[in-house]
């Protein structure tokens, strides 16, 4: 039996992130993770860092890598009628902006880093149940790497283990409410071997479907493209990809992808989704294990980082004298930032996809909140500022 | 047979400001009316002025009354949870308000001081038909208050005879689009004899629906409630009407409306729409003609006068030296405002109205956007900008 103070269940953001936090206030933490090592680091995920997110890890002193290879994102590019419309983080917002560093590579260093300090990661262990979460002694029962099965005794426990983990579900079914939203799309998503076509990310809005063109290394690009949520990648060449693509971004300006061997397609459900409140008793859940977003608002791992933030100040607290104030109100707390990125990435998503049951009144109105977004200082400064994002808490 | 250079068709705010533009260029117009003037003067209609729509009264020289009778309202109420958010109009966007002056109010002026300048208005007079706009002679027939026929003959032709005139359908169904959004829901509205229960305008969103606290006098008070757009006010008695008024502005606050008798009930249906292009030939259209908005933002009046600073420019080049560009112009440029008032109609009609098939996630998502509306700088000054209305042009 292994016993600790905090046991987290997941090495995402959210677990890796507050396993680092915690060390420094000398609080001791297990994390518990499904997957390898290897598997983990070689899933390639997308990462655009709230400034507050990058500023955490330079905190904690795990940025070098960040500093040296992140992209920092001035502005983006919102893109409709043909053309480019800028918004300009930095001098919307005072000085604060997006770093595109891919959510690989932040895990790649944090488990660098919480290793190093001698943290305990226990990968390739599937936890089989989160137990007595509503006494002071929760246990988490696991089945190890080799097969044999574990405990971990625990103060407290972190679901910090993705949509569909393991933590959620203690929660008993009455004690909480879950919000859910499907769209009526997916994203057909591609990883392409080319050159970067724009130094800034583009949301294109088309009467053909949304897309969205990114990058994750100068080699390697992102694209995405609205689409059927329930077609399948088989049905798409990757001619058929590019023309789609290149439609997409046509305009006025004659501005064209680069296009390269396409080397992954995927397609993405998109979701909106909370769990309320975010604790029960001694397990806290954190990260996608209490929400999800749809990615165009590029919040989902920065509200991993948010929660955390909470969780740090809380269970420091807890762990110096017993206090429980924070851990009571940490539920409140996250979830004020949760539902504002929850809107936001609504708001993003309904501003620049079509939908199928849209009429033209809703065309032109889309136009025009997009024409009012980028032409309009206190609109363009609001999207600047959230998608920035505020200091934590 | 008469003669002029502009036939205005309707005396509502659209034609009746236009007549009064002309004349100070010296242009010569006639306006024709189907109601007669103690029907129009007698209809108690709503009435918030932008900041723009005022200062074009004042520059005509029919704001005495106005300055005198006018409430200014520095601000407006948004209520949620329970609790009033108030929008600081003046202090948002540098001093702009909005003003509570009732359209009735506005037309009275704007009638006395065009007989009084001799300029014709043709009360009682029904337009039957609208021909020849694709010429230069166009002409308008009617029937005028005495039953007899007769015929207006002129350069142009401005449509400013409401959703359901006779001017938008000359304009040949296959030159123009129609765009239009029913809205699940209608207003119960209502007049009271009762004291003001708020010096600001309320916007309260309730789980109960949509309520608007507005006023008329000191001692007349206009309410509305969303209902079923297919109920009747008969299913109303005055202490059901009252009960669920002060269900939807109940709160923590004890906030309670003064009551009094109610003398006039009615459902107003909720609608956007807009008629592309506003102008065939030499027909030009002109606010409720060419667009409708729900009544949440505010915005209908104010973009009748918005139209018509467009068109008083265009008039004027054509009758100075013959140039069409800002005729030619006129449908583009005075969109523009037409779609960013559709939007911000929209916008806030769906941030405060409850939709039949919402889900939980979408209450929450509207209780997060209205935070972030009530409690971030930025979204605040968004919303006070274009209530208070951007400068015409």
């Amino acid at each position: 039996m292994l016993r600790t103070q905090v046991g987290i269940v997941g090495a995402g953001p959210a677990g890796l992130l507050l396993s680092l936090m915690l060390q420094r206030r000398g609080i001791d933490s297990v994390i518990i993770e499904a997957r390898d090592r290897e598997a983990i680091e070689a899933t390639i995920r997308a990462g655009i860092l709230e400034q507050s997110t990058v500023d955490l890890m330079a905190e904690l002193g795990v940025a070098d890598r960040l500093r040296r290879e992140g992209v920092v994102h001035e502005g983006t590019i919102l893109r409709f009628g043909g053309r480019n419309h800028r918004i300009d983080f930095k001098e919307l917002t005072g000085g604060r902006v997006a770093t595109l560093y891919p959510q690989h590579e932040v895990l790649k260093d944090l488990i660098a880093a919480r290793l190093a300090q001698g943290g305990r990661i226990l990968f390739g262990t599937k936890v089989n149940e989160v137990a007595d979460v509503g006494t002071a002694a929760p246990v988490i029962r696991f089945a190890g790497a080799d097969g044999a099965a574990g405990e971990l005794r625990c103060d407290v426990v972190i679901g910090a283990d993705g949509s569909y983990g393991a933590c959620r579900p203690a929660i008993p079914a009455d004690r909480r409410r879950d919000f859910l939203r499907i769209y009526p799309f997916g994203w057909f998503g591609i990883l392409c071997e080319a050159p970067v076509s724009s130094e800034e990310l583009i949301y294109a809005r088309h009467e053909r479907g949304f897309a969205l063109i990114s990058s994750r290394t100068p080699e390697v690009q992102r694209m995405y493209f609205q689409c059927d949520p329930n077609d399948s990648v088989e049905n798409w060449s990757e001619d058929r990809i590019w023309a789609e693509l290149q439609a997409r971004v046509a305009g006025e300006d004659g501005f064209r992808l680069k296009q390269g061997r396409i080397f992954q397609k995927n397609i993405v459900p998109m979701r909106s989704f909370v769990c309320e409140p975010m604790q029960y008793g001694r397990l806290f859940l954190a990260g996608d294990a209490a929400h999800a977003v749809p990615p165009t608002g590029a919040k989902g791992l920065n509200l991993a980082a948010s929660d955390v933030w909470h969780l740090d100040r809380a269970l420091g607290a807890f762990f110096a004298d017993g206090s429980t104030a924070l851990m009571e109100g940490y539920s409140a707390a996250a979830l004020r930032r949760v539902w504002r990125a929850q809107h936001f990435s609504w708001w993003m998503t309904s501003m620049l996809h079509r939908f199928p049951d849209a009429s033209e009144f809703d065309d032109r109105r889309q136009l025009a909140e997009l024409e009012l977004v980028t032409g309009t200082m206190p609109a363009a400064t609001s999207l600047a500022q959230t998608y920035v994002g505020m200091p934590f808490g």
